[in-house]
C-alpha cells in the first residue's frame, strides 16, 4: 500500500508543474496569461455547467479527460492554436510526457488514464468530442473579456478563427458555436 | 435556450475570478503563491487518483465538490488554515457569495451547486469527509516540497499541524494521514 501511495504522491507532485506552463490566452481581466492548470479547472467547470448542451455524453467522464488533457504540457509546452507548429513533432512529444508522466503511477491507473488521454487526442468519441468542443470554446470567451487577448496577438481573422477553432466547437458542441460565431464575427470586425 | 447560455456563460467567466486569488501555500517550486483556480484543479486531480483511500466515496461527486468548493473565495477571500479569522465572520460572507456567485446561474443549476457547496461545507457526508481530508492533505504537500511553504511564514509547529490539518485528513482519509505524519513531524521537528 505505502508503494502504490507513494507513486501516486509522485505524480501528484509532478503534475503540479503544469501551473507553471503558460497559454497564449489571458485570464479575463486582461493582467496576465492564463496557466494550463487553472485552464484544466474552468474547462472542468465549463463542462459542469455547459453538459446539458453536449449529446450522448457522460459529463463526469468528460471532466476526468479535461483534468488530465493537459498533463503532456508538462513535458512537451504548450502548442498555441495560432501558432505554427509542426503537429507530427508534437505528437511525438506528447507522446513521450504521456509514457513518463502516467509512467509514474501505478500501472492499473497509469494505463488507465493514459487511454483517456488518448481517447481525447483522438476526438472521435461523443465524451472526446465534447471535451475537445468545450476546450476549443473557453479561449474566444477569455479573449472576448479581455478586450481580444490571443486574437491581437497573433493578428487573427474571423475566418482563421472559423477554420481553425470553430469548426471543433461545432463538431461536438452546436449550441455553443451558434451562441459565440456572432460575438466573435461582430469584435473581430470592427 | 439562449438565456439559459447567457446565464451559464455570465457564471463562468465571473468564475474567472478564482485565478487571482492568492493563497498562504506556495506552488511546489516555490516561485509563487498558488491562486484559488489551480489549487482547485489540483484537488480534482487529488480526488481522481486518491479517491481508492476513501470510504464509500463517489468520486465523480467528489471531484465535482472540488471544482466549486472555492468559489465563494471570490467575494469572501481566502482565509489561511493558520491564520487567526472569525469564524463566523467569514461563515457570513461566503454564505453571501454563494447567493451571489451561485445565483448567476439558471436557478435549477445554482440550486444544485449551492447544495453541493453547502455539503461540502457542513462536512457530514462520506463524499464531504474525504473532498475535505483531500483539501487538508494537499497543502502539507507543497510545503514539503517547496521547503517549508506557509508554515515557515506562520512558524507552524507539528503540534499545531496535527490539531488544525491532521484531525481533519483523518477523518475522512486515515491512510493519507499516515502517509504525511511521519514525513511533515520530521520535516518540523528539525
Amino acid at each position: 500500500m505505502t508503494a502504490r501511495l507513494d507513486a501516486q504522491m509522485a505524480f501528484l507532485i509532478e503534475a503540479d508543474r503544469l501551473k507553471s506552463i503558460l497559454r497564449a490566452t489571458p485570464i479575463a481581466d486582461d493582467s496576465r496569461r492564463e496557466n494550463s492548470a487553472e485552464h484544466s479547472w474552468h474547462l472542468a467547470l465549463f463542462a459542469l455547467i455547459l453538459g446539458e448542451h453536449g449529446k450522448d455524453v457522460a459529463i463526469d467522464r468528460v471532466i476526468r479527460m479535461l483534468l488530465i488533457h493537459d498533463l503532456v504540457e508538462i513535458d512537451a509546452g504548450d502548442a498555441p492554436i495560432y501558432g505554427e507548429v509542426d503537429s507530427a513533432a508534437v505528437a511525438v512529444a506528447e507522446s513521450a510526457a504521456a509514457d513518463r508522466i502516467f509512467g509514474l503511477l501505478p500501472a492499473d491507473q497509469g494505463a488507465e488514464l493514459r487511454a483517456l488521454w488518448e481517447e481525447f487526442e483522438a476526438n472521435d468519441s461523443p465524451d472526446a468530442r465534447f471535451a475537445k468542443s468545450v476546450d476549443r470554446f473557453q479561449p474566444p470567451n477569455l479573449n472576448l473579456a479581455s478586450g481580444g487577448g490571443s486574437w491581437r496577438d497573433y493578428s487573427v481573422s474571423y475566418e482563421m478563427f472559423e477554420a481553425r477553432v470553430g469548426a471543433k466547437i461545432a463538431h461536438g458542441a452546436p449550441n455553443l458555436w451558434t451562441w459565440i460565431a456572432p460575438k466573435v464575427r461582430a469584435f473581430l470586425s470592427r
